[in-house]
């Protein structure tokens, strides 16, 4: 059974285990939760403010080109990915870095994107917004001219920040960030299943769910988000990938899928020891984001699996093992929010996309023609 | 009051006129409707072929890059355009040909596109999906293909077309213009006003109402979407534009807007009477779906009714004129149907855009690295 909790919180367990019967203490089945999201302090979540992120998040004029937005990668019609390899960026641009995690369940990661680099949903939102790469816009500054000229906006940003000046682009991640932590999967066959319904699980993933914890998978993929051992937010929980590149089955992979060409925290840091280390990501729906690893270099969850038995715990899993890890993984694909469809505020009149300068070259060259 | 037949029911309205008084029928404020929307004979509308229909139209896995949805261009969330003077096509591309027009109430379009080479919205759905530039898929067995490989799809089609070979590329397509038959915007403060809520329209919106009769833009812009004057669904009501380009303040415009750079309908069927001619766009929500014309070269609406004025009717009208029958086109502006967000079937364990050509391409250099 995976351990949800770090060594102090597992010697509570064991205390527990051994009171059980004594004190009819009401069995982990009863009690047993979806974790609830965490919500900073400082931004509360309120419905107002959750609608106006999620226009935000589907909104594709907070990018240069006019056409990109945060629900282009991060699909959240599907699985808060864009299954591709790398995503592509603003203008089409194919030199996006890494591959795109999903967003669903984000709002759990002790820290955001593969190396860590921000600490809370606030503060990854405003990066690709930012990135020459991904969504373009020169500055916070040029989103927020941007929103001013939306009237709808205006109106909104008032109502939910009512300050002075109520569009800044902190209160645009803000707005982003209340809405992602609305994208919460719970209730997947695992879920069920630790809640006392003992059929959710067949026994391929009852059998997946021992092996995790006896190959060692656990000891990383730990917690209700089999992703840390129990680490803080905004702390970040990291591992080396790969760890046994010497192991000569790892060796394969790292030629075959290009595993060592990315440096990972250390081009956050630049402190040797965070050399190749990356967040360890979560197991909620990785059945459903493939392709798998910071470059999205591996196709499939089965030789994703084989890949981290080999260069994380130096162990070659029979196929049986690995069918059986696949089951249990795809036992922890949650239930997808029913969301309505967000209606962007309208510019009448006029449109503020006039003047994109891929656009503008092309239709220079149309009008010399 | 704008016209809403053609001159045989025009004919028939008089009569009503004159019975009027006779009969006491009811005046026009009692059984005034937005019209239903024409469903063809071959493809009924059900909830479950709209819904497929949507998870159709939101799926990027139907473009070659795994990118471009329908919604890429035709945005719902927003006005059904995505406001771009031309759109990004494919892997960024930027050469599309023309400004993509609204899906709302597309449904009511008597043929699509600018030049009205398709006869209904099945026609339509065809074309973008295999055109090299948009979606870039090479057929429609292409889409097949991928479709295939989605289980949900499969289960989807099987259930809603029931045939022995449920996914073809007609039923994609049939699915899609149902989806679209949906999309439709009543209610505008123009509908209400026409319903009898004599304070829907302002003293400006009403002027202008008269203006466009007077000034003549009512020829073309007539029946209950503005775009035709009682033309039969499959037919095509098409215009010379602009028309009237030897008329100074019109040949100004030519050269400013390219307005003289498309050939239009004589593409599709090479006949000289055809040069220049496009469909009458609609002017339902026309005030949102900036830019103008066929290369989106006009950023306001202000100024799109200048150039139609001039350029059509060789007329020139004075600022508030312009302002009145502004405010008149925004009165046309429909409340946009509540939607849920569609919820895309999944591919567990795998990804079916492994190998897409741009992202290869940039992979295997990072690969080379």
């Amino acid at each position: 059974m995976p351990k949800h909790y770090g060594s102090l919180r597992r010697l509570s367990s064991l205390i527990f285990a051994t009171l059980l019967p004594l004190l009819a203490i009401p069995s982990q089945a009863d009690t047993y939760q979806f974790p609830k999201v965490p919500v900073p302090a400082d931004n509360p979540m309120t419905p107002e403010k959750i609608e106006l992120g999620k226009q935000l998040y589907f909104d594709p004029r907070i990018s240069l080109s006019g056409a990109v937005s945060c629900n282009s990668c991060h699909n959240v019609t599907g699985n808060g990915t864009d299954n591709l390899p790398l995503s592509f960026g603003v203008f089409g641009r194919v030199d996006t870095p890494r591959n795109s995690p999903t967003v669903f369940n984000a709002a759990f990661n002790t820290v955001q994107f593969w190396d860590g680099r921000a600490r809370s949903l606030e503060d990854q939102a405003e990066k690709p917004i930012q990135n020459p790469i991904e969504m373009g816009m020169p500055s916070g500054v040029a989103v927020v001219d941007r929103l001013e000229q939306i009237p709808g906006y205006r109106e909104e940003f008032a109502h939910v920040f009512g300050d002075k000046k109520p569009i800044t682009f902190h209160h645009v991640v803000e707005a982003i960030a209340t809405y992602e932590r609305t994208l919460i999967t719970p209730d997947s066959p695992y879920d069920q299943y630790m809640a006392g319904n003992k059929k959710a699980l067949d026994p391929s993933a009852l059998s997946g769910m021992k092996l995790v914890e006896a190959t060692g998978c656990e000891t990383c993929h730990a917690g209700p988000m089999f992703d840390n051992t129990g680490t803080p937010m905004g702390t970040g929980f990291y591992q080396k990938f790969p760890s046994q590149p010497d192991y000569e089955p790892c060796a394969k992979y790292v030629k075959q899928y290009n595993l060592h060409g990315d440096e990972g925290r250390y081009k956050v840091t630049r402190k040797a020891a965070d050399k190749n280390l990356f967040k360890v990501p979560t197991w909620r729906n990785v059945a459903l984001t493939a392709p798998y690893f910071n470059y999205g270099t591996v196709q499939t969850l089965p030789e994703a699996v084989k890949v981290m038995a080999a260069c994380q715990l130096r162990k070659k899993l029979s196929e049986k093992e690995v069918a059986d890890i696949v089951a249990f993984l795809n036992s922890l694909t949650g239930k997808f929010p029913q969301q309505t469809l967000p209606q962007l505020p309208q510019t009448p009149d006029t449109t503020l996309l006039m003047g994109v300068p891929a656009l503008t070259k092309a239709a220079d060259k149309k009008m010399a023609h």
